[in-house]
């Protein structure tokens, strides 16, 4: 099979159709219109076998987790999805693995009504490269420059989970903690499947938010909202939200620094001044989005840590491709 | 050095600044402000060590092409480029290598006043991967489609010499063949620097052309613009434009199979009605661009070769990377 039928067969026919896409896959180039008063927002995510998921997850996972982690990109800037471009290296031509690879990617872009509208195949190691745009209202951007000092600090969802994920993948949990194999799948599938938080940041604005999705791990990404913002962060550690299998995982005793450094999770992590933070929790509990309050910005350009009303050190390691 | 050391360092200090690019790299998104009433004109596109440059391609150079067959596929739709996203995967961090890459990147970025709104450096095999935005004026853009029976078909400058320069990279020159060093040395600069017909594109957007790059070798991207219109092409090989180290190499018995297969040219393919080429050739030679007549398109769903007006046997296979 060509390159050019593979490009035909699976991207031409996969994608999903939008007004605002006046050509779509087939020529050099797609043409769209943007549309009017609208400001884009362009995001680029590279995803490679073996470093940003395990080597043997299936089609379906890697199409699904492409898309989902340029997504949470979208959603960590408050942006509404439109339009994807995918470029796919693979070994060799194999139909069935893109059929596959496909039918995930398409579950997520079709609740988004996010059409693809360029493709490229190669041939080389397993990677996708995806570029990702979306539209937000003028100066709604939810800039991570943007947290004040006395904001609150909230999180979407919990954490901690994808990161054992990664350990029951790899075979690398400890096995004297009690860890059933509901609490193996359930982290798997937040590892492989994570929902991006794109409701959550549309809702967020509305409001003062400086937001950035938890990637390479919580304190890693607050540390960045910080940096931009010129400012610090104290947290209430035990006020980070932990699902039940990491709870169940750590017997109550909590490896926090695992937990804080675990990427993946693809939460959104936001501040919001308190006189909005009320408003905020509405619209959110109205979509039913969990949110908690974890932490405050302080001038102090330092992020700290309380346990017990006790100052702990942990430090933000966050995930390095290059270390 | 970190990921974000990586993308701080090479990407964010060498973007051409832009009115339209409210913020560049350095949150999990750009934001970008669309001209009002143009379309948006977007192509992806990978280049992979090994298979799209040889694997001993110096780092300028690769940085050079990458950008320049982006733009390239910008040009076959008559569009003015933008903005442009970059992921990289590198074997290790490697800031000189890095250096050198956005050196010839920006040589080419800075002469077509395209900004650089997002990168994304991974650690993997070597691959390139782009996302390249332009404007269009509505209904200006040079579709394949376009395409009309009676209309003459055109090539800029000439063809042949980067697959030359790929035989020249390769060692693979046949020995018998007479090729001065300056010969080789034109062919692997017309590979490795092909020059994106940018303007060539924007002049021909007044008129109603198809165009396409020649990515894949002549005859099987003439054969894309043909399949799109519903239409077939007559060409006379003669008119073929060839440069000087193509003729040299062939003595004067052009192997014209290899040459009309042989990709990487970056020229623009395009057709033009009769009525319209006297103003169009006026228009090119104004910029200095050379224009060659090399046949037209004809109703037969087939591509027709002749040589001394007799018809000869040349069939499209053009490049494919899963041959």
């Amino acid at each position: 099979m060509s390159e050019f039928d593979l490009i035909n067969q699976f991207f031409k026919t996969a994608a999903i159709k939008r007004d605002d896409v006046l050509l779509g896959i087939g020529d050099d180039c797609a043409i769209l219109s943007p549309p009017a008063g609208k400001q884009l927002v362009v995001s680029t995510d590279t995803l490679i076998s073996g470093v940003h998921f395990p080597e043997l997850t299936c089609a379906e996972d890697i199409g699904y987790k492409s898309l989902a982690v340029n997504l949470s990109d979208l959603a960590a800037m408050g942006a509404e999805p439109a339009w994807v471009s995918l470029a796919i290296s693979l070994p060799q031509a194999n139909d069935v693995w893109l059929q596959r690879f496909m039918r995930g990617f398409n579950e997520l872009a079709g609740q988004y009504q996010l059409s693809l509208i360029g493709g490229d195949t190669t041939q080389g190691p397993l990677s996708i490269s995806i570029n990702i745009t979306g539209f937000i209202d003028s100066e709604k951007a939810l800039k991570r420059s943007r947290a004040k000092v006395g904001d609150s600090i909230f999180v979407t969802g919990n954490i901690g989970a994808a990161a054992l994920g990664l350990k029951t993948a790899f075979d690398e949990l400890d096995a004297s903690n009690q860890f059933t194999e509901k609490n193996k799948m359930d982290c798997i599938a937040r590892l492989n499947r994570p929902t991006p938080r794109v409701k959550a940041g549309l809702l967020l604005s509305d409001f003062s938010v400086a937001a950035i999705d938890i990637s390479d791990g919580l304190l890693a990404d607050l540390n960045h909202i910080c940096e931009a913002s010129g400012a610090g962060a104290i947290l209430d550690v035990q006020a980070i939200p932990l699902s039940s299998a990491v709870r169940n995982y750590y017997n109550d005793h909590p490896d926090w620094q695992s937990i804080l450094d675990g990427g993946d999770d693809y939460e959104l992590c936001f501040t919001c001044p308190e006189h909005q933070a009320e408003k905020m929790l509405a619209q959110m509990k109205l979509y039913s989005i969990d949110v908690s309050c974890i932490g405050k910005i302080i001038k102090e350009t330092a992020i700290k840590c309380l346990y017990n009303n006790q100052l702990v050190t942990l430090t933000p390691s966050g995930y390095n491709h290059f270390k």
